[in-house]
């Protein structure tokens, strides 16, 4: 039975955290909402009676509906091999999970501070006075958390919860390449600083599915109506 | 042996989720940080070496630390009773926390649109025009869709997951709370909309561990340092 992933079809959005769980798992799946009438089935879905999701990404696994990126991410890693058994192990994938969650909100509210109903043009002056601290302090203080993690002598370990690959790890390869699209300049001023999540984004793109992922068409590009956008403006 | 939780000593915050449910589950705490040198000892936590938080809440259990709010609860809710054991309730139930989490980050951004680093009195005019989205399209959507869970016909079940309690009901409870006291026009305005919602924290403010903690010096009360604020200027 193949999993129905619901997202919006244009995008690459919190949906795509959950497309490379899929596609590391090697799980048959289907992105409903890029087929003909798909939209209209997830819009039907959110409608439903019952026990709907909020939101975009959902899951539908048999008549369950699982909503919530991260959600999602809880019961694949358990389904897939994607977080450690142990509840330790799985508990702290989840954390860092959460901790990528914030960061990619943060990352959108950049080019939306005043809010998601306004159009970008609407709110230039204040995105523009927002992306001084994303840039400036945010993210360093992001990464330089996962590079500690990464770098803790005691570990030398490739990926954020040990040896093995996590949810949590590809999660984090979608955040760099995001704001590698967003923020070209300050991501290639700011690379020195954290050059272990620089090594694990490329043994993340390098693993044979997500390799073959990225250069299929099942990957959207990254483009400005998405959570990533490149305004110029934004960027230092 | 007793939960250490540490979170900021002054105000509720993310934290408050996570007492809630410590109270509601009879949980022997204690909260660090509002201790004699507790903001020191929540510092050199973050600072460990090994696998620290990114940021509190924390809880620490033995000498493990586990962080984020929700992941806090997904650990407490299954060693409390606090959420289904079966796995489709238990991800339902976490499903509805990063749900609520989503809504509080946005009732947060009301009042620091532009940054967290700044006043808000340097975001006043921001401010604002955020919250008119805020007040005017996302609480009615986010009421409406916790209010449509809890009048689904086909459960009438007091709680968002069925007959018993969960750590996303304190949540709920928390939020409407923290609402009330930052907008009370709106929420007043806004009530006869969801009325099973109003029931749920009823029910809640009721319970005996609850009304013991809300009314405890443990219960800190809303400030305006804290997530959600009372700036008339926002309310509509």
């Amino acid at each position: 039975m193949a999993y129905e992933l619901y997202y919006w079809p244009t995008i690459q959005g919190r949906g795509e955290f959950v497309r490379l769980a899929l596609e590391e798992a090697g799980a048959d799946y289907v992105d409903v909402a890029r087929r003909k009438n798909g939209v209209d089935a997830l819009n039907a879905l959110l409608q439903a009676p019952g026990l709907p999701p909020f939101a975009p990404p959902f899951l539908k696994v048999g008549d369950r509906l699982i909503g919530q990126a991260a959600n999602i991410l809880l019961y694949l890693g358990a389904q897939h091999g994607l977080a450690p058994r142990a509840e330790a192990g799985r508990l702290w994938v989840h954390q860092l999970q959460l901790t990528i969650a914030d960061l990619v909100t943060e990352a959108h509210d950049v080019h939306h501070p005043v809010g998601m109903s306004l159009y970008y043009e609407d709110q230039k002056k204040e995105a523009k006075r927002r992306s001084a601290e994303f840039v400036g302090q945010r993210i360093p203080k992001f990464f330089g958390y996962f590079e500690g993690i990464l770098r803790a002598p005691a570990r030398r370990q490739p990926y954020l919860s040990g040896k093995r690959l996590s949810y949590a790890d590809l999660s984090l390869f979608q955040v760099v390449a995001g704001l590698r699209y967003a923020f070209p300049k300050a991501m290639h001023r700011l690379a020195p600083d954290h050059p272990h999540v620089g090594e694990l984004v490329e043994r993340i793109a390098a693993r044979p599915r997500i390799a073959a992922y990225l250069a299929s068409r099942r990957r959207i590009a990254f483009n400005d109506d998405d959570i990533f956008r490149h305004y110029p403006a934004l960027d230092r």
